[in-house]
């Protein structure tokens, strides 16, 4: 996977998970430094319309459009995020 | 909500998210400072089968038996642990 890949990819999902992956808004998950696999299979369970409930729409249409590799890349790209933003 | 009471009923979720909501194992995520409105609204989901795919079977599993009150407690608790696992 390609961390800077994925950093260019995620511009889209900063407008809701922060640009340091750190969610300004209460019902949208921090991703700094969460784990890749739980992002790659979280990431797959929206794409396969697995995740229903909660904001599972919004994520399902973001993810739709995303490739394997997309996913992978992005997934590299939040993990290797500080968790605390960078304070 | 009380966290207070989240951090003694989140005992068992310990084992797989860590003592410090920092999950040791890749397949989990971690809790440690997350949302807590997400963190309501996840576990509402895994309760309810909303969510598929990945560990959702274990969490449905372990969310089957949380009243409201816990769902909410347990979401105070890990939204008020610090996200770098308190380092």
């Amino acid at each position: 996977a390609d961390a800077e890949a994925g950093k260019a990819k995620a511009a889209v999902c900063a407008a809701c998970h922060g640009q340091n992956g750190i969610s300004q808004i209460p019902m949208y998950p921090n991703l700094a430094g969460q784990k890749e696999q739980y992002l790659v299979a979280s990431l797959k369970a929206y794409k396969n319309g697995q995740r229903q409930g909660g904001q599972s729409a919004v994520m399902q249409g973001q993810a739709t459009g995303l490739s394997d590799a997309d996913i992978a890349n992005l997934a590299a790209f939040y993990a290797s995020l500080p968790a605390d933003g960078g304070k």
